[in-house]
């Protein structure tokens, strides 16, 4: 196989849950394309790259600082939903059901992969809380992290570090998914759903 | 979200098997890479789109035309394997126990989605075997169609064709796979294993 086609593969897979097989049927379906449409991929790419940015108030990632929504003066500034990455943004964003803003901490806590407070966006959204009390906002931070271990343990560690500032700090509600069967719920979940009860 | 972005993750929804959600983890995965990575790629696939060929006498794609493999004198080229896509081609490479030359069809009949055999590369093998046999070179065609319904109506319609011009036509063979157990071999398997069983 040419070098080059080889080399397109190797980036290829470096895509987030691309293998080697994957790999090459994104290559050679790129191979097969009209030209013109690798054009405008090389176009899109390149016109993104020569614009990321990280937005300076959220950290997340976009293409432009202050990013869209930090800089939308209609939304609650003292409303922080923290999130692990910035395809959270994206999913709550779609709800169309939160003003606040966000705070993208860049990863979850990992000890076994070494992540540590130190390599997430941590002490940004500390300096961020500080400023917002000097400004004298109310502040509520939603922890609006994953259901899962990795998830847990970083809710716990803000709840820690948040809580002697006399903020507020919720997180989001646990129970059963939308279409949930309860006969295939697992026990996590129906124990998070039976804690969580409301009057109907 | 940005205009650019949604039309990045555009792009990449239209890879083979990526979905919105897959296409929006590919974007964002390249929001956050340093921008030196992004520019490799986009080197890469620049370099690639400028390059871009179809061997006139396989009609696979790739940099070169001929191919590497059709104008490699050291292979046997009255020896051909019919294969539907580029990425065969890279299967049967890989097993380094091949030393003829392929012929790409680009595709498979498939009826009810209306690709049918003009839509493949069916009159240009028909040209090469025509002028391999003026040469009055030895020919073998070995049909390495999927074993599924589209590669099998290939095969049959292309044993139809060529079979009056009394060329040589084989195909691969069926049976177990490497590591497989009999008890969960599907039928068919292990039908075509016994058709096809060998001295030992």
């Amino acid at each position: 196989m040419s070098p080059a086609i080889q080399a397109l593969i190797d980036q290829l897979e470096k895509l987030p849950g691309v293998g080697p097989k994957t790999a090459e049927r994104f290559a050679y379906y790129l191979l097969k394309r009209p030209v013109d449409e690798l054009d405008t991929l090389l176009s899109t790419l390149s016109g993104i790259r020569n614009q990321i940015k990280r937005c300076r108030v959220c950290q997340n990632v976009g293409l432009s600082d202050p990013c869209e929504i930090c800089s939308d003066r209609h939304r609650q500034h003292g409303l922080i939903c923290v999130v692990a990455e910035p395809q959270d943004v994206l999913a709550i964003e779609k709800t169309n059901e939160f003003s606040g803003l966000y705070h993208v901490l860049n990863g979850t806590i990992n000890a076994p992969e070494g992540i540590t407070p130190n390599h997430l966006t941590v002490k940004e959204l500390w300096q961020r809380i500080k400023s917002l009390q000097t400004q004298k906002l109310s502040v509520e931070i939603i922890l609006g992290l994953n259901a899962n271990i990795e998830g847990e343990t970083t809710t716990l560690y803000l709840i820690r570090l948040l809580k002697p500032s006399g903020i507020k700090i919720t997180r989001l509600a646990r129970g059963l998914p939308q279409g949930a069967d309860l006969q295939y719920a697992d026990e996590i979940t129906l124990i998070n759903a039976l804690k969580g009860r409301r009057e109907a």
